[in-house]
């Protein structure tokens, strides 16, 4: 299903001030905003608590134990690009470490979405290199073996197209197509509108039964009340 | 198994001077005090390092993909419990975020125990409002089918009644039945006996072979010892 | 497989300076050095970030839920060993607590690497008493069963024969055979050497392509550029 | 939470026609008739392709890697018995193999659920004795701590009380209290009704759609068809 | 990131001759003659032994415990098409009984592939409609949420376009790309040539290390023999 | 920790004998025999019901995706071997199918045990050829890099050393080392003594509590009974 052996160069990005828009809203709302789908699968794990990044995509496909690819993939990187490496099969070996990420960094990259494992995870945090894996393991990989590096790829069950935002937190990673970056910037933040309004009033001990008007549908769905 | 649509509203608590000494002790030594027993299952983890609370359980049975019973129990809290929620097929969903925890915080709850997932948990740890789930995830869910509210329910394993103590720290959960939680506080206390004076011991070197005097089970059983 | 019963008293430890040294690259340098070779399996982790140590493997093996041979092998360690404990049968119990770890600590050990739970995590990190460890759980053990000593034993996978080097960090565990930490060693450094070097090169924008002259290699295998 | 070391003799079966009879309309019928809960997770499987079973629950309550107390267990069964069998932690230990089988049915139990592992399985499929399990496995256990017998057990995530209906099949085992079983006999009974009548319409090409009245739902639901 | 609330009517399938050609060959055959790959993760299984089928895709994607859209698919459905199902979320419940077999069957539907659990299979299994799927589970499922038909979706890690080719037996499930479908058909002819001669060879006792000439790069390589 | 790119042609294999005799005990009755160790984990299962093998190992350790080694192994096979074969990572991928079947059957192989995937399971069943493995995946592999034959392995968690005794059946796998075989033959048909008895008595309708005198243990344990 996936074309093997080949680099495009050429992607069309996300625009970059919807990237960051859309990152400040953060995973939950974002996804929400696009009708509660684009999410990774939820085994992908920052690799420390706080991690924050969104970008676009520069798609990368591996095999499993092996990790050529993340050089060829580095060349692509612009600033502000997240590299989304998928692989395969299922694999945790540690195809990422320190010399990686510092490569990354100089290129641009905000940050690493893995469907495999990475490694040096001491380091990275130290540098502040967000990575989002789906294991941390010290196993390294051999680079035999050619994948491809911006073709579209399932990444922990999410479809990633070269370009696309991808915002990424403690809460996981989701994926929203480039054509669909601003309408779903403007339903975030038709979302989040008096989001501090409805904060102060649920501190102040108001319910969400009332405040969402939640108390009519549930007695007509049949909830009884016992004392 | 489970009565569908209704909300108990007046339950039998245990009592919160109980529920305080128990929590005192820690998961570990609680559920060594009822005979090993009343864990739930280890995939329950703390959303932070270092979370701790115990109270009153009010339950609540959930849906998957589907977190409109947590706005019926909300309610339901009073000062001092703990919302335990079970769902009725497995699910990692995030059903629990910051606005739920501003309302079940202002309702006097001490935490949350769901096992399903959560989201926005950067913002729950900076409230410092404790949960513990089975994942972590940003996916949302919505608000169309009835569950159920302080029921008897199965969660993560065990079987929690409304109104038993809830302890919960980094080592797990463990609930203890309201009718169970003075003989239990006894339990503990004995057994937290001389910790301190164990603790000195093992410091100077003595050995727990000796301090509990297992040589001698030991060589009966027939440990042999080959230099 | 297992010889049961058994504490052999007398092993051959790998030279400590071998073990402080290898202890120095890492896992992921060490496991490398050995034809990537010589791991436990993924999921091992410490109980808290940062956590790193490095010894020689004082081994035990252990019954499900049955913990009575850790106090038997407390008596063995000597100063600069690491605990390596296997288990029958797959468990996640918790196995070992804070007074464990101050008999442990009290007689020169300087982790605990478990195929099963462990528990009073918040006490561990506190008494920086690292622990690799299969699951944390509050579930205590009984004291019933022999296993033995100083055997050796598989533990996550791995085969760990007593004497044997462990090197253990945030990226997992490592057993280097006490007749391989020489050799190891030599091939660590050997690979670790210019690392700075290179670090200097990536960080100043030079491409892993270039630097490791993968350019050729990638295009005999076939890899081709579109624009 | 559970009480340990004792052996109820006496428990209120259900009776036994409505066992047959909720038996006969298999576990997804029956299980839909309480409002789709009762399910056991689904990761129980019988042992052998067209098991099927249906009967009044004696409970066991065991400890990992012990099958004492089903030697017990086997005293307390009558004819039109289901033995259902929890452990206080995840085990996959083989407890239950031919000669127990061979007990069993001498008494007259119809099967065995077990949250754990069973072996011998090739001779217990001869003996078309069926089990429904977590695992297979051939590692057996010891006698040395006491459960109990007849007492409210949590398996596989289901509350199952000593009297309670059992049916089990290829799809999975669900648990009907003994006191909702002939309201659950009679919801099945509604909802099997016209079955043959609605495969016969399908059968002959009729869409559910259709049959079922769904296009205007769906319509107002917003579902849009383009060519 | 996906389109929901809608059903493409007009999808533009392979060449039925194609499907039918590809599936003589097998999983194994044609994941190979795609480069290795075109898999659908290995936890698909069929739900019984020697299941086979193929055929053209027709997509269908699912929220988690809903089946609704299944009644929409079934409309869509031509003779030579197989349905392949996705979830949004991880879900085990039994979306798929007889009745929808029955229909699926009735409209000339090859089968089914669905990334969630199915029910009846002792029905499904006399029926001999083939299933693959992540579970088998008893739960049914509700009717009420909106997906989609005949978009592409992700289904247990690989990308499906409607109209691709589905090949799926013992081994587990293939997608081939309409588009590549003729040359993945003549790679897997060029694959299997001489098969039968291969196995002749092989069971008159020739190497596989000399039939395929391996000896040289294995020396090469740096095997050593010893003795 | 293994010696890499190594075949040790000449291995000191358990007598054919004794093979044959703990094959005819099965798995359960020889790993009780052993103390109850040896087995491989439970997740080993075999490809059809009723596969039943015993012989000596010849072993073979492969990498994540790289079956090389299998065809390497084939000509160290001798009458009445089976191959266990290890991975140094984990790997699902499907390894073997009906060629090498052919081969290894060919030149004496009584089955295949692998801790990863295999393929053509439809044709293996037919054939006959009895393996046990972790998964069923039709993911081919490269032939690319270096194992070795003929060293200890771990294999799903047990130590092989070859030339030790292989017994599998329906419920697992069990590794006897060579020195053991005799003596476990001898405790195997020591425990098996009696059992056509203790069938009959169980058939009959005695108890176990009273074949095995255990009321007195149960009650000085403190078992009571309630009426």
């Amino acid at each position: 299903m996936y074309e093997l052996g080949v680099v495009y160069r050429n992607i069309r990005r996300a625009d970059s001030d919807l990237a960051a828009g859309l990152g400040a809203f953060g995973t939950a709302t974002v996804h929400e905003a696009m009708g509660r789908t684009g999410l990774l699968k939820p085994y992908m794990r920052p690799i420390y608590a706080g991690a924050q990044a969104s970008g676009t995509a520069v798609t990368v496909l591996l095999h499993p134990g092996d990790n050529w690819m993340l050089h060829v993939v580095a060349e692509q990187i612009r600033p502000g690009d997240i590299v989304v490496a998928a692989v395969t099969a299922d694999c945790t070996d540690g195809y990422f470490g320190d010399l990686l990420a510092t490569s990354f960094k100089a290129r641009g990259a905000r940050g690493l979405v893995i469907d495999a494992g990475v490694r040096d995870v001491r380091v990275l945090t130290e540098m502040k290199f967000p990575v989002w894996s789906k294991s941390i393991c010290a196993k390294g990989t051999v680079k035999a073996t050619l994948g491809s590096v911006n073709i579209p790829v399932v990444c922990a069950g999410a479809l990633v197209t070269p370009g696309d935002v991808i915002v990424a937190d403690d809460d996981g990673v989701v994926v929203v197509p480039a054509t669909w970056a601003q309408k779903t910037l403007e339903a975030a933040s038709a979302r989040e509108a008096n989001e501090g309004e409805k904060r102060a009033k649920l501190t102040a001990g108001v319910l969400g039964l009332d405040m969402y008007n939640m108390r009519e549908p549930l007695q007509k769905a049949g909830l009884k009340y016992i004392d």
